[in-house]
């Protein structure tokens, strides 16, 4: 009998097996009277948010349903809900506050059952759309694709339970041209094999600008936003209905003409983030090769306004959207648009991007020699700073390439205990990791303790070491200091 | 015999056959004694400004001599120079009064003589290095070199002739180790042709971030600078001759650590610049595939400070630095540091912002139909808007590619009288040009004056018309008044 293990503590459930959970819904919603319905449809890292969010909403109190499939990576986050173990750890203490909170209230449940959907006035579709890397060269990439099919199922799903005045908010990143091709024919066709009027739902598409760390809440609440409608009674519906959960006082709402826009708009935004990330790890190998300080020209440059965004270098891009909606966007072109271009700027940037831990791997061994042999400490696994988030993370793959080189590894991280992808437990004490006899310490994250005046120190009582610094953690006083025992190595930096 | 036009004045001007100045050369210097002589290399649109930026430093007065070529492209400046009539035309008030007190004063010389560099304290390298683009498939950039044979023979020019305790400042853009693999070869090797010690002169490089416009003065003296130096002694030499005509209560000057960096560091600077424009050109032609409009896009972007660089959809770019500098990177990459890398994301800007044209010539052609015989005006033909600058401007490329098509056009800009590429006189009557019987009317140039309310009070005087607005000039609320009668197209937008 298949079970699903709660990554949070270890507890194995058994998926049942039927996905009948009406009993549940029924006394939750009794309980619940007179309260308008959100449903969420998907438990990840936006949608079970996005649920504490709804369930606390500014202006009303809603019911609300997160729902999620009956499988072995998600239905231990249906549980875990139920029980009261939020499915995510966070630093943010406003996402136990929230969770708390609408335990409290009893206006939240978590479900496998679709039928939930009979009883939204509002269902947020917070899914994951993955796009498939098929093929690289040299690891530049050659082929990928979007599969639509899981998605297309979920929403379905919707279809086929929803009322025929529902509104539908697409929150998931999706290839522009997703609601007016996809969403919209599926749930009328739903709803016309179900004998309903096609006249009365409204759906439009909104995105989140969520950020794990420790302003999680406050990135859905306080972020501006984009929305649109397929017509404008939808928009004027997104609208109203933001206005409930979004602090507006704090933050503007932009309606957009067409759904087509805000999708476009999110993976724009996202791409413009991974092309400057793809230009700095271009410039970084270069000024590697031509012994000079990219840190030091990016300060230069950036005292101009029109080039503040330009980015250090650093060991890649990790986390679930830079990482593909460049390419959500290309495919979307192609396949919606018929257009014969590709957006080659955005495409390269992911593959860029993607090679970036094989660079640095390749430096690693440039500077430092021959690792077969050597214990190698690594600081950090997460993609980014301060936030236990290994989705994607580009350390995976430097970790690997350093395993496959002969090196043994260890892997430090504050806010990870449990590398999913891996298998691998993580090190969350930093003194014992700076005191193991180690022969290179490579600064992978950047996790504020790493920074620490006492992480140096303890760096400082060490034998002469190999430092690797692949993100530009370390100021120039902490370099000078550790310079003066040990060999330290920074990425996008010519010989110190 | 051959001769040099004024192009301001359209005198011609006999060019000498020899190169001998010196009595003129001699007579300056008989009245400008005990002032340290700065001698600048070319008098091209920043080697002419930074010659009265020198002859008008803050804190010494300089005997300041412009050398450039005599030859049929640069005489003239020469002449024109020395006979009062600065080489350029500029909105900038401060151009005249700076020259014309370098004239009170008697402190600059215009010269084609290399002896110049006998008598200098200082020689800024301000001469052009050009990138030649040698081919093409289908718009897309497959080959170019660097020729630094002209450059080479400059420097020669200036170590055949400099004393051994010269500062050499190069503010030329080159590739990255110029100085470095070019400049100081070179310089070493005249000296010691000529039995002179090369431990005295000094050598360093800072590139200015002058912008030809109202703010050229500006631009040089109160924009903050990099510059470093070959060597300590030079950094420091450097460091204290900007002091002199840099306005550091206002900005400031950062060393870095190598020529190679400060060289680098201009061509990343501008390849940024180059590759947020391409990033725009992508998503400008997806988003009029979609039907949606990348401004309002943009606008909801930028919101974000970490997106604030994002570009608006335009016509392309020209000028002399975009257009060109990534190239610069790239070629130096390989050429000097051996790497068998390309700067793809640099180069790829390039490629695609040169093939901008084109696909606005596209556009047009979609939206309006077949352009044969039909009469055209252009609203602006420099490449940046309230300049009269023509240098590569993609106005060009557009122009040419209509009247191939068989259009007529009709050319306007206030900036410019004559189009020296193009040899084309242009219209300065904008009143004239809104009243002609055109059937298009392409905005293709940001000049205020075609913003202004008594422009769109023009245009809708007259009958209907085709407008096309490449840059995103128009404000919604003038694009909607002009459809009341007009059918208006904008780059960048979906169907309005």
């Amino acid at each position: 009998m298949a079970t699903s293990v709660n990554l949070l503590t270890q507890q194995a459930y058994q998926i049942p097996d039927s996905l009948d959970d009406s009993e549940a819904i029924e006394e939750f919603l009794s309980r619940n009277k007179e309260k308008k319905v959100v449903v969420v449809q998907g438990l990840g890292f936006v949608g079970a948010v996005m649920s504490i969010v709804c369930a606390n909403a500014l202006t009303e109190e809603y019911a609300v349903i997160g729902v999620d499939l009956a499988n072995e990576n998600t239905y231990w986050k249906i549980k875990s809900i139920n029980d009261g173990i939020f499915p995510l750890i966070s630093d943010d203490p406003k996402i136990e506050e929230f969770f708390e909170r609408s335990r409290e209230q009893g206006n939240l449940l978590a479900t496998y059952d679709p039928v939930a959907y009979k009883y939204a006035d509002v269902v947020i579709v917070d899914i994951n759309l993955d796009v498939k890397k098929i093929s690289e060269e040299c690891g530049v990439l050659k082929e990928f694709d979007v599969d639509l099919s899981g998605f297309k199922a979920a929403i379905r799903s919707v279809g086929a339970h929803c009322r025929d005045n529902v509104l539908v908010l697409v929150e998931t990143t999706v290839p522009p041209g997703t609601c007016e091709n996809i969403v919209k024919p599926i749930i009328e066709d739903q709803l016309t094999q179900r004998g309903l009027t096609t006249a009365k739902y409204r759906l439009g598409h909104s995105y989140e600008r969520v950020m794990p760390g420790p302003e999680y809440i406050d990135s859905i609440r306080e972020f501006p936003r984009v929305y649109s409608g397929c017509n404008v009674a939808s928009a004027d519906a997104i609208e109203a209905f933001l206005n409930t959960i979004i602090d507006t006082s704090i933050c503007d709402l932009t309606r957009l003409e067409h759904t087509n826009a805000t999708e476009m708009c999110k993976v724009l935004e996202n791409s413009y983030r991974a092309m400057n990330i793809s230009f700095a790890i271009e410039w970084s190998r270069f000024s590697e090769e031509a012994g000079v300080d990219l840190y030091a020209m990016v300060n230069a440059i950036r005292a101009r306004k029109t080039h503040a965004n330009l980015m250090y270098p650093g060991i890649g891009v990790g986390g679930y959207c830079l990482t593909k909606d460049p390419l959500l966007a290309s495919w979307a072109r192609k396949s919606f648009f018929g257009s014969d271009s590709d957006l080659s700027m955005s495409v390269n940037s992911v593959s860029l991007n993607d090679q970036m831990p094989g660079f640095a791997f390749e430096r690693l061994i440039n500077v430092f020699g021959d690792i077969a042999g050597l214990k190698i400490a690594f600081l950090g696994v997460s993609y980014r700073g301060d936030v236990g988030d290994t989705r994607f993370t580009p350390v995976e793959k430097l970790v690997r390439l350093v395993e496959d080189a002969g090196a043994n590894t260890v892997l430090h991280d504050p806010y990870v205990s449990y590398w999913q992808e891996m298998d691998r437990r993580i090190e969350s004490c930093l003194d014992t990791v700076l005191s193991l006899d180690v022969d290179v310490i490579v600064i992978s994250a950047g996790h504020s303790e790493y920074k620490s005046s006492k992480a140096i120190v303890k760096l400082l009582e060490r034998e002469s070491i190999k430092i690797y610094d692949t993100i530009g953690l370390l100021s120039n006083e902490q370099i000078s200091l550790l310079q003066e025992k040990h060999k330290v190595s920074v990425l996008g930096r010519g010989d110190l």
